[in-house]
């Protein structure tokens, strides 16, 4: 039995209520083990609301990452807020336990910035990984889910790192998809290897040599179309891509709101497929541990399917896997 | 009066039978003064079939460019086909008359690679121009459009020709939409300024000294958003996104008519706003000639589209324009 998946209950737009909520149905309805972390008072109280207080422990955490910060990504230990205590954030002692090892997992609904950040410091990249990558899950027109990685956790990789993104994202299909043997994509600008940037075209001579399924390059109407199961890119690329799926996918739902041809009820089951709540959160690979981040609007039941992420990753061993493949197949 | 528009008869999925019968709209319905460029014999019996023969002139080009080579950009002057002669294309031959001044600019639905890679070695930068690039008018949901640049022309720009596709952009903006004084954004990862990759943090710090009016950066989901009047990107990036685009709004809308609360009819329209076909073409801006590339699966109305929108840029002194800004306001 693994450690329990311990979930930041501050961070995010709704906590602790929602994030509490959720963190009771993953241990309730999912049966996943489960700690919280933040201020105890506050998080026991919501814990007493669903009576749950004897299933699931809290781990304290004075302060919460203050407002000004959610934002841009910094992360303070010092509270910036009145109480002027030098106590720890939920999200540096949630690092800590997945650190310690007395969690498997962290999950919260925090800024992706900040969370990363943290994790990198507090959590540290596993053996042999040079940068980790946000591994996000899209559903394609096909039926399945296409893995983008890297979601936007590295903005100016090496050709290297992108062959260790594809590696990541195969660890992350098969754990959390299930997809045996998944079929990996360059995201490029054309077919043809010789196409793309300099960045794109290094990184597709290494892809053939790799442990993966290589489809070869692919495009941005790839992205949804189901093509291959996983898409890596650069985490620059990935996160302008990511949002303009969001973005794009929203506008066309405006649009044919607006032309009268359908009702904006009927239209919120295809927009709730999208809607990066539904996402099942990002996926922080290439650390020791495994890190969810769920994003800010998650509400119980997306905090609970990014635990169920969480889990998966952790007890399928993403980061010793990976540190099989390198060992079998190093990189250059 | 200006020197007509020289369209490329033999580009595309289906020229010449739709780009004569686009160009004849262009000159019938638009009062552009139009060229057509191709196999004269083949040319001008659709001329003929629109009793159009007297009122616009045929250029012979001997070859075409072979079907294996469209796909992958490369231009041959040679036929590869069983002719064997040594002939130029029509893509070559529109090209030198916009070189030469015959035409004031240059309309083909070839493959973009090959329009690109012809006109930039038969037409050459304007004065002061590092590198051309792609600018294409997405709609908004805001009612405007938005200038994407550059869609795919320069996949490894450095800050500088960053700075100058936002000036082509503006000017793209200003001449065909007609925008007086349009705002440009950076498209990036985070609105605040530190944000990004290495390239875009440095476009970042050249865009706020330039003679525009620089809203700052603008994220993926912004694209369609009517944001910005201008949204200015590398061509590897932008050439991602505008597939994005395409393959985003296709799914959404393949989505809603499988959840059947709207037909695939009523979907049309708006399936037709985001087409690439009616795009308009993209431009490729920061030659010494205006080249508009449409899609290639273009029908006569949007070639006569791209040919009103190659004129208004040629009328508008595009390439002159820009080397004012360039020489009242250097770009490092």
């Amino acid at each position: 039995m693994s450690e329990p998946v311990v979930v930041d209950a501050m961070g995010g737009d709704h906590g602790p209520v929602e994030t509490v909520a959720g963190a009771v149905a993953a241990r309730r309805e999912l049966g996943i083990p489960v700690l919280l972390v933040g201020r105890a008072g506050d998080v026991r109280a919501e814990l007493d609301r669903h009576g749950a207080a004897a299933e699931i422990d809290v781990v304290h955490a004075e302060d919460v990452v203050p407002m000004a910060e959610r934002g841009a990504g910094a992360v303070s230990s010092v509270s910036s807020g009145s109480s002027g205590s030098s106590g720890k954030t939920s999200l540096t002692v949630g690092c800590e336990l997945v650190r310690r090892g007395a969690a498997s997992a962290f999950v919260s609904a925090g800024s992706t910035g900040a969370v990363v950040s943290c994790a990198i410091r507090g959590i540290g990249r596993a053996t042999g990984v040079l940068r980790p990558a946000l591994a996000i899950a899209l559903p394609s027109v096909t039926g399945g889910a296409t893995v983008l990685i890297d979601a936007g956790a590295t903005s100016d990789p090496t050709p290297e790192m992108i062959a260790q993104f594809a590696l990541l994202g195969v660890s992350y299909a098969q754990l959390v998809l299930d997809v045996a043997d998944p079929s990996v994509g360059l995201l490029s600008i054309g077919s043809e290897p010789g196409k793309g940037n300099r960045l794109t075209r290094r990184a597709g001579e290494l892809l053939p040599d790799l442990p993966l399924r290589f489809h070869g390059n692919v495009e941005g109407h790839d992205v949804l179309a189901g093509t291959v199961d996983v898409i890596v890119t650069d985490g620059f690329t990935g996160n302008v891509v990511l949002k303009n799926v969001e973005g794009s996918v929203r506008a066309a739902l405006t649009l044919v709101a607006r032309s009268g041809v359908a009702g904006a009820e009927d239209l919120r089951e295809v927009a709730r497929r999208y809607d990066p709540e539904t996402h099942g959160g990002a996926a922080l690979l290439g650390l020791s541990g495994t890190v969810v981040v769920a994003h800010g609007s998650s509400r119980a039941a997306t905090i609970a399917r990014a635990c169920a992420v969480a889990h998966d990753l952790a007890e399928g061993g993403v980061a010793t896997r990976f540190g099989d493949r390198l060992a079998t197949e190093p990189v250059r």
